[in-house]
């Protein structure tokens, strides 16, 4: 899967000490677009190009906190490739000890300029045909 | 279901001028610290009477977007009870015409003073026991 | 000055216990979306007739902390009104006692639909006239 | 200053396309905890060893808006430095052309173990006079 390390902030963080659990679904944006990056496009470009990413669904479990000022390591990978729909898997790791703090995925649809959900240009579909896939059981 | 209205802020929302998709999970927050409320108890009592509820799973379909200022209202009902958890479920209606823009469900255990996971306080079983249920096909 | 009251939400807290400083902001943008409301006008029929009002400035001095689950009161008013530029002030105060928790102000243009900043249209000209002054001091 | 890059989130955006201008906060944070670790201590280990550093005052002047994807640079120094706070400035500078986005400054107190202001201890007190200056006219 990729990997793209991010840093837990002060504003990330909840009155338990942990990060809020909202916040990991940020994670999986941050996750999902530097996978694109990686890949050789950038989730801007592919808006540009006239063709949105919403989200459907997004699931997470929720094993360990992450607490202030941790590095976690978010990996993604495609879990799912439909004709007019992609699942992305992600797992959040902390990054000292590689311990499995929350897992979960995001499906997507493939909106066109006209606002009619479809299948992705050719360039993206073979893009995410090439991208890294997500280990078995990691999305939820 | 227990409902309650919000008003989508400029914060809330992203690029594509939707609500941003974890923003959601924030709604599911207050749906339920709101259905405690109407139930006799708040969830900043229940964390003083030692009590956590830690979320150890988060799902929600995305329907439609909600948009800037509009009004939303959050229904929360309990999904299930089981002797060492409880899963909320919530529906995400647009105020005006009574759109389902999202639904979904948390997962949560009952945290002791002692970090160990088990049945929760008999007044807050009897509390979650008489609680609003969430309709099926609520959750996810 | 026009008061709208809100609740402190777990999300909105940081690990100290208390709102983490960036979301005073994220009240003062509630505060003056609900004073334009009381006026008679809202901020997204104010950008649709395409006037936009980017925030030029933003100003804070913190008090004393809000805590989870308390009831605050934002009070906002117009401080300074100018050919071609408004500021507006605002109070937190904790709803229960009546405590100042902080004060600050926000400095605004008004941005036409080419882009260019200038004087507002006439209607939201009169509109702020008749606004709520912000008390003296209360602004930063 | 002491250089820090971030990138722009889709979560950061607002409906006009640019950074929501209480992110810019949130950006400070980064910036100042960064600085810390660039000379050798964190602030989870200043927390730690009993001291916190609230915010007093936070101060931000917006000047052209950062968009979706965009790498900043946020720049931080030490503004003033007195017995008992400490006032760092900002620049948030965008990458690709060093045009400066935003500038501005917050003002935190040293808050002991028993609730009380006071000076710092004498290691961060050292740290702090050994910590990058903010340019003249960098904060607000």
């Amino acid at each position: 899967m990729h990997r793209f390390e991010v840093r837990v902030r002060y504003a990330d963080i909840d009155q338990m000490g942990w990060v809020y659990y909202a916040n990991y679904l940020r994670w999986f944006e941050i996750g999902r677009a530097e996978m694109l990056r990686s890949l050789g496009t950038t989730y801007r470009d592919v808006e540009r190009g006239g063709t949105l990413l919403p989200v459907l669904e997004a699931h997470c479990r929720y094993h360990e906190g992450a607490r202030y000022d941790e590095r976690v390591v978010i990996e993604t990978g495609v879990a799912e490739l439909h004709r007019a729909s992609v699942r992305f898997g992600y797992r959040i790791v902390r990054e000292n000890d590689g311990e499995l703090l929350a897992n979960g995925s995001t499906l997507h649809c493939f909106l066109g300029r006209e606002g009619r959900a479809g299948r992705p240009p050719e360039a993206l579909q073979k893009l995410l045909e090439a991208a890294p896939r997500a280990e078995a059981g990691s999305g939820v």
